[in-house]
């Protein structure tokens, strides 16, 4: 048999691991510095959790899971009524009951309103799990991949926001990548919308708003007059788009426009809280973009979306607050904050610019020669030492001519041999060869754990 | 809605996330000092990959995947066929094509054949991740549960073994634990069955001599006799499984056995080997034990389990040695020699002996009280600060009494809480109180970085 992986997912090797490591472990360390708390959810979810919270694309792409034993006969009639429903599209827990994650969201909803009772408010999780979608893979689209987001629920204080802010920032600035962090309000595109058709055309209005980029100006007008709006109402669209300039200026342009109105005012405020809070060095990547939309629909307010610069790329990161996070599980009004990290897409950024630090790949920094029974003992002793130093080590595991174990170095890129032959035995010395200098030395046996293996 | 979680599967909060991953970046850390290169597989294979490999009852308890868009007409039919196809307890791809993995080992021998002119061998590898199974839960049996697999494969050398004890000393070491490393080796129970009817009745006394434990001496030797054994062969038998006393003592009573047979002979060395070359440090927990089986087929050479002193619990880790790895995916004569950690286990052990460090359950370190928006500026600043500084630490989300943020502090288990008001605010100064003792400070607001926050 040929073996194969499933469509749409990877297997990561050592040093792809490693780099993808590096991400987590650096936005794990600043959500923690942040007093986020960790989160983990199981692979599988009961399909009532997952199915109608995705819309119906969402829904088809859930994974679903079957159910074990339909061959025992005591299963076997209702499970082929089961599978009449599943070919009408609707689901049965007789043939399936279970599904993969899909997000972290929902879980992390799910779990909020189970264990509402016992949880302090408000509450700050973060959760980086893998999530599954039967998207039809393509390039940087997967069926397998991690999701990485911090969220606090159960306040309405704007600090939150302040506080997610500055930690894209404390992430970035730690990656080495430069970013921008684009903001903007839900409450002003719903002013916008009051102002151009009543709160109804808000979804036609940011659906168009979000092809600017796709489509362009005159294409987006075109649209809206189909979709209804007059003359007047395209016009004030138009303005909105065109606004620019640095932050400040923005703001002011925004405020003429729409600062009469209830949504857009507060929406403003908001944004200038933010804006007056955070410090010069967060405030400095921090771009105000009226056309920034977010997909999602439950977004009430501020909204977040974080690019790389220097690199052709789609965001890295998003976010936004939401009103209602547990309302579908039976807990009403639980409001809050959250953004999610790309770590796909960050590692690519990351990649591409060459920002992993030069020895995040090194595995194995020294390889012990193996010349003899005697002689193997001696270096694994010594090996044990540096081991417990935190340097990673190898005794070659069969006694081979030189030749044999260089190559088994050069090959694993292990940069330092450590060599100890019966004459180096007798002298109590080791022999130390760097491979990318080829600079070579004799130290007494004893000053090892003192050798500086730096690459 | 009320919402649940499938059976036998687990949320983890913060205080237990935080304790798994010690156990993990402990292990990860002690793989990597010996040399193991990481690997991530994805939670799917392809059911052709994992089906067969598990045994009959294996095969059963693999979480199958459902095809997505079984409700297009077009797929109908075939899903219609493929079902009739499942319910007769055989699999058919145009139902299922996927399924969740169900250990480590089988995705590891699909990656090491798939890629095989690319991999340098011996090769070391370890994983990390999580696996399913859809076994009936009961207490400490999950269907959701992390494994930690370190193999060598390519290499026949006994120091991989040496090398494997080491590092089971190690990882217990660094976790407090105490443990016995309990050794065997296969080839010493093929000579005890060669002796004892042929090695066809190896499986038949394997079975037997794991029951031991379980149904004491008298009944094995029912069972044996039942089995078609003759008296002299329970007898001998029976003095094997009688060998006690040092490592010394019971090698040269299974010698005095098995030691003219040639399988016996080659498995006794094979643990003298071990014995002789392992420092006494691991030594004096290595402890020889025939009656050590392992239920798996595969293993042909050394075996291993570990047992927690001081608790009663099952193995805690186990593996050995195998001839044969990817033959089933057409890359023949691979051998190897793995060991496996059982993570819950270890968690459960730590968890009864107090082994957790005590810190390890803190969070937030300090709470900043929020006294207004200007005092709030000034702690965002100066908790800014205490965060690049690797200190964990949050700003109270709204202006409030000092109650209310002393009881979040309280509820949350944050030990320190930094006060700055009006008066802190004029003197440049902050407050700093010690949840722990009540120790109440004023210091300098620029002396803040230098504190010790240390619970």
């Amino acid at each position: 048999m040929k073996p194969s992986i499933p469509q749409g997912m990877r297997d990561f090797g050592a040093a792809t691991v490693r780099k993808r490591h590096f991400i987590f472990a650096t936005i794990r360390n600043i959500f923690e510095n942040y007093g986020f708390q960790p989160l983990e959810t199981p692979a599988m979810e009961t399909l009532e959790t997952l199915m109608g919270k995705y819309g119906e694309e969402g829904d088809k792409l859930i994974f679903k899971v079957l159910n074990n034993g339909l061959n025992d006969p005591k299963n076997t009639a209702k499970a082929t009524a089961a599978f009449e429903n599943i070919l009408h599209g609707k689901n049965d827990r007789h043939l399936t009951e279970r599904a993969l994650r899909y997000d972290l969201t929902i879980p992390f909803a799910r779990y909020v309103a189970m264990n509402y009772g016992q949880l302090s408010f408000p509450f700050k999780r973060y959760q980086i799990q893998p999530v599954w979608r039967a998207d039809r893979p393509q390039r940087g689209r997967y069926r397998e991949f991690y999701q990485c987001d911090a969220d606090v629920v159960g306040s309405y204080s704007l600090l939150n926001e302040v506080e997610l802010a500055a930690l894209y920032a404390d992430v970035f600035k730690r990656l080495s990548i430069e970013v921008e962090i684009k903001i903007n309000n839900r409450k002003i595109l719903a002013a916008l919308a009051e102002i151009c058709g009543g709160s109804d055309s808000l979804v036609d209005i940011t659906v168009a708003i979000d092809k600017l980029d796709k489509i362009g100006l005159t294409k987006v007008k075109e649209e809206l007059s189909e979709r209804g709006l007059n003359m007047e109402q395209v016009g004030i669209i138009e303005q909105y788009l065109s606004i620019a300039g640095s932050n400040e200026e923005k703001i002011a342009q925004v405020k003429a426009l729409l600062g009469n109105n209830e949504w857009g005012k507060k929406g403003i405020e908001e944004l200038e809280y933010m804006i007056n809070f955070l410090p010069p060095s967060v405030n400095e990547q921090l771009i105000t973009d009226f056309t920034l939309a977010r997909g999602l629909n439950y977004y009430t307010g501020t909204i977040f979306e974080v690019k790389a610069k220097g690199v052709q790329m789609g965001s890295i990161g998003g976010g936004g607050r939401y009103d209602d996070l547990t309302g579908l599980f039976g807990v009403p009004n639980l409001p809050g904050v959250g953004i999610s990290f790309g770590v796909d897409r960050i590692y690519d950024v990351m990649e591409e610019l060459q920002l992993f630090p030069a020895d995040i790949a090194t595995g194995t920094r020294v390889l012990f020669f193996n010349l003899g029974e005697a002689e193997s003992k001696v270096a694994f002793a010594l090996m044990q030492q540096l081991r417990s130093n935190n340097i990673p080590a190898e005794l070659y595991a069969e006694t081979a001519k030189f030749d044999k174990q260089f190559k088994y170095a050069e090959k694993k890129n292990i940069p330092f041999v450590v060599i100890i032959g019966s004459k180096e035995m007798e002298a109590k010395t080791c022999v130390i060869k760097s491979l990318q200098t080829g600079v070579q030395q004799t130290i007494p046996q004893e000053e090892l754990t003192d050798f500086k293996f730096t690459v």
